[in-house]
């Protein structure tokens, strides 16, 4: 096991924004060995203080709207403007096949050249939308290591949008230029939690067709909910390939982060999301625990037997098991 | 509360085929209050031995499919052959506004008038991609109450179709015709949970289309890791519309039905479904009594007080609150 020499000296490293020690950290952070959930732990305690000076930027689009390019091109944008930027993907969309698939680092090989981008695909949960459950700490580790704009990518199949969105700052959407009825259902969800939608591919005979996009989008914008009183979500289009577009996406940021900075709303959102990671860690600390409980290991079984008699319904388990473990309330 | 007596009336009324008892014992199964749930347990308890004689069919797809035209004719022909249908379903796409989009009925105007048909919409969870969490027992009472051909519709947008994958004995896929570069991405986990994909829409100028949507998912399904060993999934055309192609679709469950009993492995799933919806109860039962425990209640706000501080992290104030409830091991 580390020593506590060992922790300084990583949280050492990452303050010196050590790219080897940022992903060592990041894979001790995703570690489930529970030395190394220690380590994480202490590790954490120590970065904790020194969080949360990047812009958190979520990115999110179906397979195919073209976010890599996007990203490269943004990322480029932004390295001329002197940022270091952490980029860090998810994908959820197997669910068989447990891999990642983004983990494809030359979808985005110009900018995994340079010494200021961090690129790391998280892995993701067990379940098809399912999340990976440290990228929250991953954001942490890389703000500790000097990263002062995070990109959190992500597929767009549902739930992982839900979780991105609410670990990040901004949340940017990618569509491609679609037919109405295309457009109108499978973005409802995602146009309430989107700060901005960038119709991408805006080049060639397809400028016509993401003009109009936009203009749908807008209309259903306006009949929807905001995704917060103070900030209308904006439209915007963009070419990714011929790199036009790109500037006003990330000037648009900069006054989003401006306008809710200025009105506290920017410090009001981080906190929420502070609080709603504590109840994450929560729920599957206690998840965890139970099944690790002496008494359940023991008694499970014999209540899937009941079950399967039809002796008892899994309610009648559930509440059997749970009190195996509570101390009775005196 | 209810009596016994009551619960006895219930479970008659639901075994005689009665659909406004049916529709009542769902909503008690939904209810979140206390009282109810303990109906809801008892009358299970007095449903379960009764359950498991229909044909579950979980169908899917995104917006725009043409997922309630394709069951409105499916239920047609159903009915014509004397079945009893139950159609229930899911809208997880909005997660703000909490209430389902698919309440709307009169999406399927000609079986609403059947009475051997019954329509359901189940409220979904507080996430996109969420799904209700009773839908499972409603299965259950429908059978009981006669219903042979359960249907479960949802949305295509990722944790639901693994949700109600879960639940059902065949899975159907519904598909529009598209490029191949939107169908590679996005179909992914879903055609390696899909018993059946079936490109809808197959009519007029767009025959040829679906055609070849048919044949990229017959390669891309080469390719990929099938449902199962004994299954190779299936790819149909169809045109609600013009009501061609549906018959193939019920002839095709059929003969899946036929071949997945033969061997056992309809009842195996069955059965690892049921030990499933055991451990969904149980990850829930936990978390509500934890959360509902006095000293956790006591304890909360200051342990996310401190974290605030930055004088612990989410880990350890989970640990702490963890360490209050659970009887210490001796």
């Amino acid at each position: 096991m580390m020593s506590k020499q060992n922790i300084d000296d990583l949280f050492e490293g990452l303050s010196n924004g050590n790219i080897v020690v940022l992903s060592k950290a990041i894979t001790i952070i995703e570690s489930k060995l529970s030395d190394n959930q220690i380590i994480a732990d202490e590790l954490l305690k120590k970065c904790l203080p020194n969080t949360g000076k990047s812009i958190r930027i979520g990115i999110s689009g179906v397979p195919g709207a073209g976010k890599s390019s996007l990203i490269e091109s943004l990322g480029a944008e932004l390295l001329s403007r002197n940022h270091k930027i952490a980029i860090l993907t998810i994908d959820p969309s197997s669910s068989k096949t447990k891999g990642s698939i983004l983990g494809d680092k030359t979808r985005m090989e110009k900018l995994v050249q340079n010494p200021n981008v961090f690129i790391r695909p998280t892995a993701t949960g067990e379940h098809l939308g399912g999340v990976a459950s440290k990228t929250r700490e991953t954001i942490f580790l890389c703000e500790v290591a000097g990263f002062d704009i995070i990109i959190v990518e992500t597929v767009g199949v549902g739930q992982s949008e839900i979780m991105v969105h609410s670990m990040v700052d901004f949340f940017l959407y990618v569509q491609v230029a679609g037919a109405g009825d295309e457009l109108q259902g499978i973005k409802k969800g995602i146009m309430e939690i989107s700060d901005a939608i960038v119709v991408n591919k805006s080049d060639g005979a397809n400028v016509s067709n993401t003009l109009q996009t936009k203009q749908i989008l807008e209309n259903a914008l306006h009949l929807s909910n905001t995704a917060n009183e103070l900030w209308q979500t904006k439209v915007l289009t963009c070419s990714a390939l011929e790199n036009r577009g790109i500037i006003d996406i990330w000037l648009l940021i900069q006054q989003y982060v401006d306008i809710m900075k200025s009105n506290q709303s920017f410090y009001i959102k981080r906190k929420k999301q502070r609080d709603d990671w504590f109840y994450e860690v929560l729920d599957q600390t206690i998840k965890n625990k139970f099944y690790d409980n002496k008494s359940v290991k023991e008694s499970i079984a014999n209540q899937l037997n009941l079950i399967k008699e039809n002796k008892i319904t899994p309610y009648d388990a559930a509440n059997f098991l749970w009190r195996l473990v509570e101390i009775e309330p005196h």
